[in-house]
């Protein structure tokens, strides 16, 4: 199903002071905050972000992640958060996150996986809503 | 105006590993969470935590905090907040707070002030709301 | 290999204010604290906590994690973590996680896995550390 | 004491999904660290940061915060931390903080004071550490 060039976008973070941990790296669970920070860097280049999504009446929750930790980072570090959308075929958002230190070594990768929930309703959308069809369309992720 | 006994609570907290930062200690930060702890215990007993105000058709957003670190908390350490409600004439929820080792010295101090904004229609309140004004009457805190 | 009863904490948790984001419920990311908040009760209870560990020179960094949503927490829930420990032959720490809501359903499951590295070293230990062989024995999860 | 034009720095931040409550604002703790992101900024422009100080022997422990809460921010909202060198004679690192949103708005206001520790001894240090001194007489900031 996947077509074409993945869609993807690389993100640079900066490690702050207040993500380190006692350990003097950062904490695990603070990945999960630059997954969401690719994510939405993403969003913003691909206009299929939280606040392009709202605007369509919908809300995407993540349902699972996964995180894998290769290297730690440090405090001041520069980081390289590099998302790439996976194309599914069920209704759902799903991404590959691969965070590279300033030597290029891979430090962590993970996964989200997020479905799309009616902010009028509350409820979960079982088939591709008409836009996320539509955006899918423009970018070749479908065939028309 | 300040009669009678003032109302306090103690709440224990013990340090959690994501609160603590390269140095090793708690990140000063993270004692705003520590007020918030202290702050929703005294709202439980006192029956004037955030979710009692909310039912009351308000939200209490603040406006100021203010801390004072005189040592460190490591983590594992248990620590007692020590949430002291400070009496004003004005439509405010002041709270004072001392957070203590388990050698009973001073680690961190204090203060908090809270407004009240209507839920509905968002505007900050310049008189006391009405539950909040017999609530200060029930704890002799105001004259009737 | 595993043998007998599986060891098992449960965890009570309140969800603080500071959990939850602008969709009103927890933010998915404060599960991985829920998750460790779990894995220290279960250390202290079966002296294998961060700190008892650390006493025995070594670190245990997580190296994954991976959660699954089901249900949503809200601001001042109740909630319990259900840690348990997973016997694995190799030098790993892994733990699996179910939180249950107060009417008993389940919002979230997960699992972490963490190796051991030497303090002084700061190298990973590719044999069980002969302290977690003597945990292992006590709590029959290996044959002497 | 302070002479000529005060040392200041401007750092845009971009307001992070998980930085919200369940009242859809900022929470007000984080502003706690949108200034360490504004005074981090300073101490890269003017070789006064964290890991310069570091590399000089010392560490610079907050021992106070304050902050004034005037307007919220929301997910997304773009604002510039303006982080402003607060001229003392005692041995302490006093930034004063103005945020301001996409409009001009001040949203929140405040201010924090750091010690100097020694790093192998611990202690605080209750002169000038030396590298400061030169680091004020570099910026004008005392008289040789």
């Amino acid at each position: 199903m996947q077509m074409g060039i993945p869609l993807k976008t690389t993100h640079t973070i900066r490690v702050r002071f207040n993500e380190t941990d006692a350990l003097g790296i950062v904490w695990h669970g603070n990945y999960i905050k630059y997954f969401e920070d690719g994510r939405e860097a993403f969003g913003r280049e691909f206009n299929i972000s939280y606040l392009d999504i709202k605007k369509q009446g919908y809300a995407t929750p993540i349902v699972s992640t996964e995180t894998n930790h290769k290297l730690p980072l440090q405090f001041g570090d520069i980081a390289f958060v590099e998302t790439t959308f996976v194309n599914h075929r069920a209704a759902k958002l799903v991404f590959k996150y691969s965070i590279k230190n300033e030597n290029g070594s891979v430090v962590c990768t993970g996964e989200t996986t997020q479905v799309f929930t009616n902010l009028k309703t509350g409820e979960m959308s079982f088939t591709l809503p008409e836009f996320f069809k539509n955006w899918k369309l423009k970018h070749k992720l479908i065939n028309a």
